[in-house]
């Protein structure tokens, strides 16, 4: 039977995964693709650490040059992360002539160009599924499945991190400071938990799922991005009174010839499917123009999820290896002549309806200026809420818009905020009311 | 640029779907593949009737074999349906060596073998994505995406027809009859309703699902197949009160080396993903050893949806020609070779928790007399409920069972439907209450 060498860099948690899947199911692996794949080199920094798995002697090393050198190797797992030494070893991967497979989504998004470019000029396949909302194979979904679609939204639920303080807020309470903390002593978020709260690495994954949908590379600047350090629990129950819930949403969305890339905190309808992913899943809802509606719902992280669609991956390139092909699919699933630069709607240009929750003395004229500066802005008033939850002296009002420009919601704000009724800054969530549901 | 000329055989809502998006997509199927399908003959018994979408001259034609015989054709989609000339048409289209597309799920769960052995001793490939769930890329995540797991479970709602009625009447109210008679009258349902409501199309996809997630060619017969025309209204409000939902399910689950295949009316937590897929949409979550829980979401039938699946499987069959390769995923996506026989699982050997609904005389008696045999027969009762809902002079009496095991469920059903104090037969449905989410 014919046999794969593989070579795997970073035997952090996913890399451990990966040689678990390798071995636990290596039998339904070699039924399905009528071949063997061997893990020949293992490179980490750390040799000595117990991950709990038994590699063959002589397998583990702390160079990773050992790996991308080895001339029986012919695919590159990368598992290591970042933006620096993990681009290095792709890249010498690839001039070596192995195809590689990473979960690299920092690097994807910031150099998937240059990596992807190099690939295809040598005949090389890159694999990136676990890049992506972990276990769930919304790349292939998207390069192949959905294939036939012109795409006309995506909104993905695709850090689970961000999505367990969400979810721990609405269904437990809680403020957000607390519940992080309690989080990270769970080890469900990092020491410095900035790249999933502040939505940093939700933009990450949504430019690689744009890159997929549209055929392009969009910048990662080009992506408006907030994160939820400012969700309080009073918007959390307010939103449930609106029978909204509040998610950190990647949102892509194609309007006359423009695409909206955004991350930010959303009150989304509570019946909406993407509401009730709680926890650590990930979800991620597309709507192309024929399929219409699908959703994808599952472990966005974790070591065997994640393993999952590495090791999918590294099948793939083997059924290529096979047939003694390459480069069968292109890697943002367009040809290299098709791929093209798409024009970004900004962020101020949106249209959406709001919810404000302002810290107003209990006067009753406050409304009427709120409304007043929000009326000459051209932004009128869907609903207000104003309950008897004193903080301070003050009390929350709570303005639901409708359809307004965020130009002029923020000019507006701008001007509210000065006003002596006004504590602190108001909070602002953006309203998602359709999410790809409509027809 | 290269051409792909393909035929279809089969004009009819699903056939009309894939010209649309054929024609309308053409430019991002061109983009993608670089390469252009061009839809070259188009057959149909019925030439004249107006389908709403424009073919060229000459493309029309009442005779299928115009189709299968045209040399320049390298890809037949069937979308006539059924088992008999459906089989002919693509056995020959086979033969005259042409790559087949496919949504026949009817034929594939009776005939799969013989046409995929066809196919590969050929060195051609069958696409086969629209047979279960519509539009949802549910075959290519099996075959390709979760490749690399055991699969342990999979539960589908994947007939819309079904779900529909029971959505309604869970939402709205009403009996099975009425729900279905309006079902009818919307084009929701068959003038002829038994494929859909008796369980047997959801019994088809099964049979595919299951062949592709554990590498074999299950029997129809060997799933144990129950529709949902005894579900009454009653039985929808018990089940809100134990806060259930009631959804007819293709369930297959791995057990000590056998697998389970049945298709049934089940009871499951309102709570749980599957329980709000409502309507025409249908879901397949599937638990993989590595993976955990997915669920894929989305449009089970129709038009565009199921064309969105045609097309992808036509684009994957391109990419496969553009480099000159077929065979590239087995059928299964398990080798030949490695295709077996499994043990199937009786369903007198099932041990789950039921829903007895019994119509019983208002007896202080009836309780003690049912739990006694009940009890004989090693059941054991976790909740009974007796409301006072009086139906022809006897009241509706709720049993929820623990585990118990199906043969001993039976044998004690038919003591008791022998009680002078029993009106009926009992109605009985199973309980699922982890649905491959536990650990």
């Amino acid at each position: 039977m014919q046999k794969i060498n593989v070579g795997l860099i970073g035997f952090g948690t996913v890399g451990t995964g990966v040689v678990k899947v390798l071995k636990e199911n290596a039998q339904v692996i070699k039924d399905r693709l009528g071949l063997e794949v061997v893990l020949k080199r293992v490179a980490d920094k750390d040799t000595s650490r117990d991950r709990g798995v038994k590699l063959d002697d002589g397998v583990l090393t702390d160079d990773a040059k050992a790996v991308i050198n080895d001339t029986d190797i012919s695919i590159v797992i990368e598992l290591v992360g970042g933006t620096t030494i993990a681009k290095d070893f792709i890249l010498s991967a690839l001039d070596k002539g192995k195809h590689v497979v990473t979960a690299n989504k920092a690097l994807l998004s910031t150099h998937g160009s240059e990596i992807f470019k190099k690939a295809s000029s040598k005949g090389l396949d890159v694999g990136f599924e676990a890049s992506v909302a972990g276990g769930i194979p919304i790349i292939k979904a998207m390069r192949e499945g959905l294939a036939a679609n012109k795409i006309d939204s995506i909104y993905g639920i695709i850090n689970g991190t961000a999505n367990y303080i969400l979810s721990k807020m609405t269904n437990d309470g809680g403020k957000f400071e607390d519940v992080l903390r309690r989080a990270q002593e769970k080890g469900y978020a990092e020491a410095d938990p900035s790249y999933d709260v502040d939505g940093i690495d939700t933009a990450h994954k949504l430019a690689i799922l744009i890159n997929i949908a549209y055929g392009t590379y969009i910048k990662l600047e080009d992506i408006y991005t907030e994160g939820i350090r400012r969700i309080n629990p009073l918007d959390i129950k307010f939103a449930k009174e609106f029978k909204y819930r509040i998610k950190l949403l990647a949102i892509a969305k194609s309007v006359e010839g423009k695409i909206e890339a955004r991350v930010h905190p959303t009150m989304i309808p509570e019946a909406h499917p993407l509401a009730l992913v709680d926890g650590v899943y990930n979800a991620v809802h597309v709507r192309g123009n024929a399929v219409g509606p699908v959703m994808f719902y599952g472990l966005g992280a974790g070591m065997m999820p994640t393993a999952s669609a590495v090791v999918a991956d590294i099948m793939d390139i083997c059924r290529n290896m096979k047939l003694g092909v390459a480069n069968r699919l292109s890697p943002l699933s367009f040809t290299d002549d098709a791929v093209k630069d798409v024009k970004i709607k900004a962020i101020d240009t949106l249209e959406i309806p709001y919810y404000i929750r302002f810290l107003a003395i209990d006067k009753p004229g406050a409304l009427s200026k709120i409304s007043g500066v929000l009326g000459a802005h051209d932004i009128s008033i869907s609903s207000v809420l104003q309950k008897d939850r004193k903080v301070g002296g003050a009390v929350p009002l709570v303005i639901v818009t409708h359809h307004a420009l965020e130009k002029e919601l923020r000019a507006a704000l701008e001007e509210i905020e000065k006003l002596d009724m006004i504590f602190e800054k108001p909070v602002c969530i953006r309203i998602e009311e359709n999410l790809g549901t409509a027809n």
